[in-house]
């Protein structure tokens, strides 16, 4: 009776040290989505190099900062940036009340589903299309038609929501390094508050670790109660030159790790390659026109020219989408 | 021998069934440096009652968002904010390398130590200072110039280091609440690129937790290195509105407790205090003319007035610096 209690004890014991232990990385594979290759092996011995305290190589947890470029590299961004679909139905919604919408660039263009004709109006015409969608409402107001949307605009070529076109791969990857101690945050020419309503739930990403463009706002009072008011003048540009600045003004470190699709992420990357110690810098390469889409040096929507020299030239990881995972959407074969 | 092992095996599993529980607080008193008050009674309940799980107040860890002010908040401001010594200090370094300051105001009153005829020049000659001294230089150099500042840099009254002169209970404050779930950020009027080099190691508060007023950067390549160039040129001022502002922009959420001392920090406890649910607004009120300063309604520097009457009108909680906080600096009486 007496050894029975003994192995009790015991056990229980055992089992609390176990379940004791910081979650630490065990064998098992975390990336099961990735093909065996040297992209994902080049992610694992990054990990494996920086997490061991008995080499030279170490970071300390508070100085694992992993940063992700959005589009085209969390989620798809063909056939143009999914904020861009937002633009676009709220355009639809508003234009009741905007008549003159009926007879006026780039407005007339997305009532009349003429994209080229859209397009042709360059970047000044998105902006002006994002002004008038995005500005206007107070931030509260602008977070719950963000949610309203995400929640029921389904992309055209899949017909499913928006968020259904994240990649399963990606989603392992941030899952690891965070079970590896890495803070993850998400770096992108997106809208920032077009992205926090949605990426904690579907990245695991909270709020405070979004960084992203922005316009600017306005405190006021409303019948007595403080709202901020989102105005049509642009804040900050993340994207290029602006994404280190942006790293700096919100993180205030230098990210170990970087992700990215485009040349739009060529900067982040070569900032994060700048700092001493090991660093891991990705790029995605979109090469499968058959589960995604396959496109890079000349691509409007996310070319990747540049930087896929410099990622040659430098010997940073390119991960091959086709080759390199076994799924891209976790619905999708 | 048998019991004997019992007893060591049920001691071992008591110990870590303790060692494993999460970290919760216990009866032992977080606040010692605090006397038993209304005030420090108000904040203990507010934090029992946002961590019970069982009760309709509980707030998941998540969303327990507290936001402290820096200046006269976690640390003294007088006889004015230690930034400025840091920019006066940058003047008199620089200045061989500038003879035409000598005869160039507002340099003239710094190089003689004439205070009187700065501060006529008002906040226009304080930003001339700030754009002089602060930008220039990369932002890794510049967070080097200001390690080696808080390193060596006295304040006049006490001869002491300035990061001597932070707040015994407010660091008390900050572990509590840490202890208890809550993510701390300081949201201050000073410069976010003059805290970030030496808060983590002082209130504990890692840079990506921390807001404040910045000057733009550029990205450049120099010499094949990527480096961030601070440019004479204000990027955000994170005072009075600016507050909730930059609330928004780098944490993405309301807080639910916030801490301030200032009429500065009015609208960002107004900012907590428009969320649902139960919230926390403390005003840190500076009452101790031998231990600290007294000074509230009438002062130029970290002026309290407007805040003051909100604050009883509203049933927010005051902080009388002389009859609430036994202990002001650590190493004081």
């Amino acid at each position: 009776m007496k050894n029975y209690k003994t192995y009790f004890w015991l056990l229980l014991s055992v089992l609390l040290i176990f379940s004791c232990k910081e979650q630490v990385t065990d064998n098992s594979d975390h990336l099961p989505s990735w093909n065996d290759s040297s992209a994902k092996q080049s992610i694992i011995n990054f990990v494996k190099d920086v997490t061991n305290e008995d080499s030279p190589t170490y970071v300390s947890p508070d100085d694992r900062i992993a940063v992700f470029d959005n589009d085209g590299t969390l989620w798809s961004e063909k056939p143009f940036y999914f904020q861009l679909f937002f633009a676009i139905d709220r355009v639809k919604e508003l234009a009741p009340k905007h008549p003159d919408w009926k007879t006026t660039q780039p407005f007339k263009a997305v009532l009349e589903n003429d994209m080229e004709t859209l397009f042709s109006f360059g970047e000044h015409g998105l902006l002006e299309l994002v002004m008038a969608t995005h500005a206007g409402m107070t931030t509260d107001e602008f977070a719950q038609i963000v949610k309203n949307w995400i929640a029921k605009a389904k992309h055209p070529r899949f017909n499913r929501p928006f968020t259904d076109l994240v990649y399963q791969p990606m989603l392992e990857l941030l899952g690891y390094l965070r079970a590896n101690g890495f803070k993850t945050f998400i770096v992108s020419g997106g809208g920032i508050e077009f992205m926090r309503p949605w990426v904690e739930e579907v990245y695991g990403v909270p709020p405070e670790q979004v960084i992203g463009s922005s316009i600017k706002t306005k405190f006021e009072m409303r019948d007595g109660k403080p709202v901020l008011v989102r105005l049509p003048e642009i804040d900050f540009i993340d994207d290029k030159e602006g994404k280190p600045v942006g790293i700096n003004k919100f993180i205030g470190r230098k990210p170990i790790a970087a992700f990215g699709n485009s040349d739009g992420d060529l900067q982040m990357l070569q900032w994060t390659a700048g700092g001493e110690g090991n660093r891991l810098m990705v790029y995605i390469h979109h090469t499968d026109a058959e589960r995604e889409w396959a496109y890079d040096r000349k691509s409007s929507v996310g070319r990747l020219n540049k930087g896929l020299d410099e990622a040659n030239q430098k010997g940073w990881t390119v991960v091959d989408m086709k080759k390199d995972w076994k799924v891209i959407y976790s619905w999708s074969e």
